[in-house]
């Protein structure tokens, strides 16, 4: 089956004409950020694209709607509103049609193709928005089951409220990073083992990952007033893949009884390109089944309300050497994006345009589909052989490593994320 | 002692010369929002002041800097840095101060004065910043061992990490509202009783305050570089009051395993005025004695790393009889801010201008000194008599809330914070 695009789009690419996902880019002929779509092996930078009159084929568009585009982030783009997104993504669509009814904005219009379209090793990639807010959830049923068992009985694995509301805490949006940023190991405080009596200082020994699925909101709710959940997904701009780095020893030891804090707050990584809510309706698909009679703010209409996506972890060593060290499905969720909405706001809490929300890590039952290290090496006590020559319990310096996360089967339907990458780097050597 | 100022200033006013605290404020005369400062029963417009050529006696202020006063938020103000602060606050003391040297600039100049002074009882006071992050300490140890003992074994009322390290949590920067915001009770999921098999769903039956500091901060530090414990004043741009408004039943059954959420994320209130690090370095003293051997990134040179501030909680009932439900002092507290900016950064969070740190629950150790009914009420065991006719477990409905806290003694040297307020209205009646 064909790319159904005029723009080569390489077999196998996540950013097929069925996808069109929005992210914030500097590229060769500008240091100034600006708003781009990923088309194939292509960038298409949308403020260049509407300073030509890309945008003169979508009715009713004005100077205004153009210059959300000149922002630095797309936090005005999600303001905008679902139906703005919608229209804007159809519209791109038929630009890159291979029968497009627009063939002067683009196809036929190498001038304005040399001044948008850049390859996509050449751009820079960017925070894609200003988070306000980033909540992340513990809505991996497998994983919390799994960390239950671990650190307690597995007949009382899951704790009694699991179940019954989507468990999530307030991490921190300064940190949230885009992919590529290197991550320093950070240093703390925790235990040598569980009966030392003192707090060692030192860099984190328990360096681990978290697979996740983040979703950013593009609507707010004002102080007091709480989201129904049946309307939760209209404030969903899109999605993006998530690793939350997690010190499992500083966490051990800080977080009694106030929840994680510096264990998470040294880096949070995130996928660089926004995969629109609407892209992705078509890999709609039910969760995990959940027993509990919820309470009515919970009570989905819905039966599909999480993604079929396809989700790969992968680490590459200093030397070059690489391994997959999991591959799993986003389907491993007891809780939905738009219950999580429901329940942070049931309280009166407000969310804004901009705020990410993580859905804790998703996990799946086997060996080879865990979302971290502390379920894989069982809290460190077992070494994971990855391959032949890669075996870990936690992340050594230098280890690299890649989600990705994809629906769809061919070059027509993939809508993927693109890589959500990070490379550990040495602790500070300070404080000694 | 007279106040030193040729503006009168009432007997007793937070506000005195020695103080000077900035604002957001808008002034029947302006629907924009622009900083003030506090002096006596008035409000002094920043905006108007400068723009009417207020800061002519300021060396070197620019256009620039006239701007800062016009933005709808202090942030750049702080952004622009301690020594700044510093000169502009003492340039204001000298033309409010009796025998000024710029007399031509306010106290001659009717014209001018009539377009930036306002009574404070006219003006609206807005948040003074835009609030980045909000982290939430723990370091009220008066306040740690007494919920310990409520929850646990007086023998083990400090968790093993307690004196080790600050602990804190991340808590939610959008639901910060200035003094005067009414604060609705939360809905949300709690148990009947101990001994409750399923979660009830409804309003708080254990709204409670928590009497707080907070620092805000004018610096921030880049992701993987610590702040150093002796440096990190340099990051505070002063000091408001903090009710950190907690629904105790929601907190116990959704806090496990990942801290308090909900029970925390409905609202807090913060103090109109920033009160400036400056203007509190006359009060600084020593804080409760830290047995503990710290890490090398939490050793303070200074001892006197907390302030002399005695601080008063009132409740007012919806009749309008009144009580004091606390009076203390900040100086109940085990780790100064300086340490929480060290330990917060440790391992290379990012913290940025606007960013807001609570001290956590300050109590003393005596019946009416304690900053919270868990406290108080034993956590809900016990009826306090806060007066003949009122007596609470926890907050009522209709119920007003004022803490208010002051250094000094006299007209000529009291630097407080103005009211910190909130109402408590009735839930939604919602999701039934």
């Amino acid at each position: 089956m064909g790319s159904g695009s005029w723009l080569e789009i390489p077999p196998g690419s996540h950013f097929s004409l069925a996808n069109i996902p929005f992210g914030i880019v500097t590229t060769p002929s500008s240091t100034e950020k600006h708003a781009a779509i990923a088309i194939g092996g292509h960038v298409l930078n949308l403020h260049e694209f509407a300073v030509r009159g890309g945008f003169s084929g979508l009715k009713e568009f004005t100077a205004a709607h153009s210059a959300i585009f000149s922002q630095s982030t797309l936090n005005d783009f999600a303001a905008a509103g679902q139906p703005f997104h919608q229209e804007v993504r159809k519209y791109l669509q038929k630009v890159l049609a291979v029968d497009t009814s627009f063939p002067e904005v683009l196809k036929n219009n190498l001038e304005t193709q040399r001044a948008v379209l850049f390859l996509r090793d050449e751009v820079t990639v960017h925070l894609p928005m200003k988070i306000g807010g980033y909540t992340d959830f513990f809505a991996g049923k497998n994983h919390a089951y799994n960390c239950g068992c671990i650190f307690r009985d597995p007949k009382k694995a899951l704790q009694p409220n699991y179940l019954h509301l989507p468990v999530g805490y307030n991490s921190r949006a300064s940190s949230v990073v885009p992919s590529g940023t290197a991550i320093r190991r950070p240093l703390g405080q925790f235990l040598e083992n569980a009966s030392a009596s003192r707090s060692t200082f030192g860099p984190c020994r328990r360096l681990d990952i978290e697979l996740e699925l983040g979703a950013l909101l593009c609507k707010g709710n004002k102080l007091g007033q709480p989201i129904d959940v049946n309307d939760a997904e209209k404030y969903i701009f899109g999605f993006v893949l998530l690793n939350d780095w997690s010190a499992r020893d500083i966490q051990a030891w800080e977080a009694v009884p106030l929840g994680p804090f510096n264990a998470k707050t040294f880096a949070s990584t995130i996928s660089p390109w926004v995969v629109l809510k609407d892209a992705l309706e078509p890999f709609r698909a039910p969760g995990i089944l959940n027993e509990a009679k919820l309470h009515r703010y919970l009570q989905e209409a819905r039966q599909d309300n999480v993604h079929d996506i396809d989700l790969e972890v992968q680490l590459k060593t200093s030397e070059g050497e690489t391994a997959t060290v999991s591959h799993t499905n986003a389907r491993n969720l007891v809780f939905s994006f738009a219950q999580m909405i429901a329940h942070h706001t049931v309280g009166g809490c407000p969310l804004e345009v901009g705020d990410l929300l993580g859905s804790g890590t998703i996990s799946g039952t086997e060996p080879g589909t865990l979302g971290s290290f502390l379920e894989s090496s069982l809290g460190g006590k077992e070494t994971v052989r990855l391959s032949e020559s890669i075996h870990r319990k936690f992340l050594e310096d230098g280890d690299t490593i890649t989600i990705r996360g994809w629906s769809g089967t061919d070059s027509s339907s993939l809508v993927g994320f693109g890589d959500c990458v990070g490379t550990i780097e040495p602790a500070l050597q300070v404080f000694e």
